[in-house]
């Protein structure tokens, strides 16, 4: 039998980051860059005007004072997105939007304040400093220069950096595409007539939606019958697309379950008992040419969501380019006594509550799915614990972290 | 002018959650139920046999001893998934899977330890309770009985209980649609040859992905030109699909500036100076027969992200249901200067670093979107500061929260 800790290492061996994938801009949001990025534009990626003004040739204007302004022709009028058809040259000046590209023959723009605003012709109140109000090309990045570092996870901000430097397609750690496959010959679409001896797929879809949570793209398959051919076939036919495959179902160690010993039979899955209530009973392992990691999980909901948060949620981490991180735990006060077991550690449902910065946490009462339906965390209860009294500290798992 | 907590307060005023829309299964992940959820079905759906063993009559077992087993002809082997074919008559047993429906005439299962496990007879080694390892139908839950109230956040766990009660499609409140135009003839799609005059709709790209990490379904319109026949048209085609409307560019007050001169037109957009740098100048009202909410933003990238911080982001949360929440704001120690603005309250990007329990914060030194880039928090400056010092206790904006 496996420690947690030893089956988490195990599982976690052979995982690293998917291989880096170019995807359209917005696709890659949440994702971490899987190489340096570089820009393919200069940024600003031309001279421009920084505001509102007129072109002009410095030089021009070195006499000018506000009771004795030099008089230009304005010879072009040019917003944002247009060129100027015409140079400036000596005695011109181009009205200029700001954004729009400097004119040929300009070297300084004045701002609207420092003129007397003229459409034919332009009054310029001061002399101006060669240079001024112009956006150099490249002063703030230069064409093929790192704007972003490998690992940095895209957010909003880092989308608009990468469409300025004229990026649409960004390299990242793909979504890992997880297959989640129920077994189970009495397993119905939740939304069927309701039939004495079929149940829901519950865990099939606890388990799509917690990949899919952890930033997944994930595939309900199935539910599949207890027929051998049936979960063959499936598998077959989802390989191709699966980074991960994740059954649920069909490993406890009784005559009828069929995912033990269809897979036990394809080499590299092994079913160890870990040392966890409950679940203690699943499988991990590889298939087919790509060597497909594999977690086989058992049926229970609650055993397949502790299974989950334990082994499947740091793989699924690991493939984004993240390191796995320890399941994220915090200290609560018990509110209600708790019982261990002797070689297991217990993962006990629980509802917690924040009273100021403490978190108090009691077992959860309600039975089955309902239960489920109302856990916050998870309480950690060693291996060995006979009993843990109320106000006692504790270990709590908060699902969905790290 | 407006401070941001009067513009804030008059954005969010007629916004509530949207109407509650049923949605498929998995695709309420994330979202808020809008009605409280009644079982479709009662949990567990039918009696059923809690362990692997035998469905037995209970009275046939009391004599049962170790060294005396009671045996009972096996008439039927069901594992979870089917149904008996026979009922247990008086002197028989049907082996029977964990799950599986309790057979007509049973009403006691005895687990496999309990017996020699035979399969044309099984010795049963004790007496049995009647009722003992079956689950009743509905002792989880009745059918029809609430199992999730109004206001829950749908996690996995959520997902769980929904499927297992029969659920297929849940009320909740639905993403909203937010619909992003970018205006300015200078704007092209990043990916595109450089041509002089043209930048990357930056600001576009940056409010789309904002839109979606708030949990919105965003599309990116546009860009569109200076043109007022093309925003107009772009609104026309867009409004059908939108729950809100985010525009950016074109609000300045400067002659080349479309949106303001379209819109203030349409009735009830207004053009208000917040008390905001950067980005005082933004306008915010309703368009067409659905009175759609449409915020008009400033074009520079950090405008327009200090702006949907402040305002867009709260609109939506309210969509989803929500609070909006005041925006996440947190102390922090200064480690660099900054300067303050007379009559405009300053959002100033700014690196933060944890230093134990601390925070510290630095003016992002590199300009325009490199910097923006590089942003982790917003340092806010309260109007009328003239000059914050290194070390100083200064309030952070975290972007992305609540």
């Amino acid at each position: 039998m496996r420690t947690v800790e030893e089956h988490r290492a195990a599982v976690l061996e052979r995982i690293t980051g998917l291989p880096a994938l170019d995807v359209p801009l917005l696709d890659s949001l949440g994702l971490r860059l899987a190489e340096p990025v570089t820009a393919a534009w200069p940024l600003p990626p031309f001279d421009s005007a920084a505001i509102v003004g007129y072109a002009v040739r410095a030089h021009d204007c070195f006499a000018a004072q506000r009771d004795r302004p030099v008089h230009l022709d304005v010879v072009d009028d040019v917003p944002a997105g247009y060129r100027a058809s015409v140079p400036v040259a000596p005695g011109t000046a181009i009205r200029i939007g700001a954004g729009a590209p400097l004119p040929e023959g300009a070297d300084a723009i004045v701002g609207v304040d420092g003129t007397d605003d003229g459409r034919a012709q332009v009054g310029i109140l001061g002399p101006v400093a060669r240079g001024s109000a112009i956006r150099r090309a490249g002063s703030e990045v230069a064409g093929g220069a790192v704007v972003l570092e490998p690992g940095v996870v895209v957010g909003p901000r880092e989308v608009a950096l990468l469409a300025a430097t004229g990026l649409s397609r960004v390299p990242v750690r793909p979504r890992p595409r997880v297959v989640v496959i129920s077994t189970g010959t009495e397993l119905v679409e939740p939304g069927a007539a309701l039939t004495p001896g079929l149940i829901a797929d519950a865990s099939g879809y606890m388990l799509t939606a917690a990949a899919t949570e952890a930033g997944a793209i994930a595939f309900r398959a199935g539910p599949v019958t207890d027929e051998p051919k049936a979960l063959l076939e499936t598998l077959n036919d989802q390989l191709v697309r699966a980074d991960l495959v994740v059954t649920t179902g069909g490993v406890a160690a009784d005559t009828y379950d069929t995912v033990r010993s269809v897979l036990a039979r394809l080499g590299s899955v092994r079913f160890t008992r870990v040392a966890v209530s409950p679940g203690s009973a699943q499988g991990h392992g590889h298939l087919g040419a790509d060597q497909v990691p594999i977690f086989t999980l058992p049926g229970s909901p609650l055993s397949a969501f502790v299974a989950f948060e334990l082994f499947v949620r740091p793989v699924i981490r690991c493939m984004l380019g993240h390191e796995p991180g320890d399941p994220g735990v915090r200290s609560a006060t018990l509110d209600s006594p708790i019982e261990g077991h002797p070689t297991l550690r217990r993962y006990v449902p629980a509802r917690a509550m924040a009273r100021g910065d403490d978190l108090h946490v009691a077992e959860v009462t309600a039975p089955g799915l309902l239960g489920l339906g109302s856990t916050d965390v998870l309480i950690v209860v060693p291996a060995g614990t006979e009993r843990i009294h109320t106000g006692a500290t504790v270990q709590v798992l908060m699902p969905g972290t790290p």
